[in-house]
């Protein structure tokens, strides 16, 4: 009985109404920062003397709140990545929303602990998960979760995968000891996290085998095969194959249909990575890329790319709920379901996945939904797929710029080379030409005028826009591709 | 060039007044609901008619905004999970503080990529890792990173163990046709995070060796000593050793300093599981327990917990960077970091862990702690500890409870047992005790009266309260122990 008897202290404010008026200035600001976005430099690099504030000793006294924020709106607000701005089209990045931003607020002030138990937000949380089944053609008995991104959505297909393709139970006993290899399937151009996730799961890389891509950057379907078979001759186990449903460089659509059919046929699970496109099947005029689409086993997409929405709010679906728990579910007695109360409930979210606590990201998802209707949501990809033609078009009619991938739908990238190395100016070689473009992306960004971000294809440093982005307008390219001419000639002239 | 002359569309409000007006109001109405939270029912369940409202089509068209956020008030906000109230002690968890609520707000309005590139929201998180180096007592030279919780921390710090204690390349080989078995030896009492971090690694949770527990649920070191002989001796290659700075069920703290000297003199990788109690370091009473803790290779901790920062905001510290970046870093050309422009900076943070894209959940975190201070944090944390040990003490002097577990810290399990057994009425056996309790529970539940949740400790259910609660005061936990009794007898009277 050693509590004082003086009054407990809390971390609840000493004045609510203070705290009140502090909330209303911090949405006037931050609404006036979102709408003359436009207004600002895309980016500009953090300076010294903000890099040394935040190099200081932990605070060991309080600070008023007020005084908290004025930090924030002085040394943090003003250092963004950019990607609020019209003219970010760097990685594969969204927004946000107005109202994504207060939903936000909201889940955190209710604050509850979406890895379970009975309550408000486990329903809407199924709301969303089964919103996405209808929208990408998934029948209504697959499982789903909200995830971090793309990058646990493809973890999650691919532990999923193992478990249930390895032919024993890899959850006891693990791979150790394993006889055989276990390999899994897909194009050069997959994204990182498969591999991250191939290795994580104790797979090895060497058990990854990336294919090689046709001229478009799909995936070579007659060297799969081949390989498929080959790797079976030299007694490898293969269980998973992986299509992409938009691949980060390029954006290219691997032939789905076709690689379901392999996979129904090899008996492998059939996983695909739509992290980058697989929002774009609410686009009436780019649904018909994804034919096949809806056969995986399981999918990654995240709404926090095509639909705009705040980081972070991935998601991934598995047509076989079971399979998808039985990867997962372990229920201790302090995480038993109850029949009544606050433990209630059955198959709690993280069963499904990596995490147990996990906060309330379904809230942003299904106040944006509601708030725009699909139907917007596919004009603005469709908008966006637009966009990224029109972009290619201006490419291709400058004299100096030339695409170095095809468009298949929102991501370009192309290259400044004055003349096109065909007259005129002196031809540059390839090695040139990458440092030129290099040059160009630093000063596009430096000077706040645009940020795409780069790739290399082929050994060519391609500038890289990838749109994904709701504030785009035609202008914005325009300016774009202008600039990046005018840039490239200053960097030419300077010698 | 297919796209239309007319304007594009966009996301952003057609009335930015009206969204300021209506976050205003969002604000008004949480900070409200917060500060009386206290007058509620702690939780309620979810109406019949309101899990229906959640099992609607895809919305196709639009609907304002207010009228979203009319729904939220009518359908969401009245059936939280409850972890938000003064006398809600379920599983593990912190309740949120009003500014943490706005700080989330913030962190969605900028919305950078935490995944990598050059902004300020990458120093703002270096700087917390910092702080949490220097509160642990790590070497400025180890590396962290901010996770959604304890078990991807956890699975961060094994991946590591694994990878480096392995003797091979497991990124590439992976394990498959490893001839070895590596083991990882902790206590029965281990979190399920960490049998699934093992499983999801591939090791297979045969290769977990759960070591029984002394009367204080510690790990029972000459056990531990005994069996990693003999698992030498048959073959087995020991990788990692996993303390717990509080177990879930009941708060023990392994004898973290032993464990670590038998770690060392093993090579083994000692990662400590501190997501329940690491953060009492803060506690200059509670600070001596954890002695050793600051010799873990990894820690893993939730400032979501005793921080009572909001979801998610896991931590996990590695003392060896380069073993760290060494399990996780992959830069593939789209993730290549430039010397300049926003895909500069070293070191990103999706080099240290799963997740590429991360939200700025550094930004709570930095602005709790400068607005209440580390000292303040200490007391609050040492004041849930005494209000353990006043519940403790309450519990031991009722007549008709009684304590199933010592309390270590701030988790104590305690069961109706009336007249504890030994007097005037009836004794109970163990099985008809824990479906008195188990009743008891969902009735405090169904009631709203308080929301502890339960464990069973060698076959005894017990009530649970995990103190991690910023707004609980003595006079709750008085309430708890007089409810308890009297539901309890009720239900004995029901027969």
């Amino acid at each position: 009985m050693d509590l004082p008897e003086t009054p407990e202290e809390t971390l609840d404010p000493q004045d609510w109404d203070a705290m009140r008026e502090l909330g209303h200035r911090m949405v006037d600001d931050m609404l006036s920062w979102l709408e003359t976005a436009r207004e600002r430099e895309v980016w500009q690099p953090v300076p010294a003397e903000v890099k040394a504030h935040f190099r200081q000793p932990v605070p060991r006294e309080p600070a008023p709140p007020e005084q908290v924020y004025a930090d924030f709106r002085q040394n943090i607000l003003p250092y963004p990545m950019g990607n609020i701005h019209p003219r970010f089209w760097g990685w594969v990045m969204g927004n946000g929303t107005a109202l994504g931003m207060l939903a936000e607020m909201l889940a955190a002030g209710m604050n509850p602990n979406m890895g379970g138990g009975e309550h408000v937000g486990i329903y809407v949380e199924r709301q969303v998960i089964d919103w996405t089944k209808e929208l990408l053609g998934f029948p209504t008995g697959a499982s789903g979760l909200l995830v971090s991104g793309g990058s646990m959505a493809n973890l999650v297909g691919l532990a999923v995968a193992r478990n249930t393709h390895a032919g024993f139970d890899v959850r006891k006993v693990g791979l150790q000891g394993c006889t055989g290899r276990l390999t899994v399937y897909t194009s050069v151009e997959a994204h990182s996290s498969i591999q991250k996730a191939v290795e994580l799961l104790g797979l090895g890389s060497e058990s990854l085998r990336l294919i090689p891509v046709d001229d478009a950057y799909r995936i070579d379907v007659a060297t799969l095969e081949a390989t498929l078979a080959a790797d079976r001759s030299a007694g490898l186990q293969p269980i998973c194959l992986i299509g992409h449903a938009g691949t980060v460089n390029s954006g290219a659509i691997d032939p789905l249909e076709t690689l379901a059919d392999i996979a129904d046929r090899e008996g492998l699970w059939f996983h695909v990575d739509g992290a980058i496109g697989a929002l774009a099947v609410l686009a009436p005029d780019l649904q018909g890329k994804f034919a096949g689409m809806s056969r995986a086993d399981s999918i990654a997409l995240d709404f926090h790319k095509w639909l705009y929405v705040q980081f972070e709010a991935g998601c991934v679906l598995v047509r076989e709920e079971a399979a998808h728990r039985g990867t997962f579910s372990l229920t201790p007695e302090y995480l038993a379901h109850q029949e009544r109360g606050v433990a209630g409930g059955s198959r709690w979210p993280n069963e499904y996945g990596v995490q147990l606590t996990r906060n309330f990201r379904a809230l942003k998802i299904w106040m944006s939904l509601r708030e725009h209707g699909v139907e917007k949501y596919g004009r603005l990809i469709s908008q966006n797929a637009a966009q990224a033609r029109y972009l290619a078009g201006l490419v291709s009619a400058s004299p100096d710029l030339e695409l170095v991938a095809p468009v298949d739908l929102n991501i370009v990238c192309f290259r400044f080379n004055p003349g096109k190395g065909s007259e005129g100016l002196p031809r540059l070689d390839d090695a040139a030409l990458n440092a030129l473009n290099e040059e160009i992306l630093l000063r596009l960004h430096e000077c706040g005028i645009a940020a795409p971000t780069y790739t290399t294809l082929r050994g060519r440093y391609a500038l890289r826009a990838a749109i994904t982005n709701h504030r785009s307008r035609r202008e914005d390219f325009d300016l774009l591709v202008r600039e990046v001419a005018r840039i490239g000639h200053e960097i030419v002239k300077e010698g």
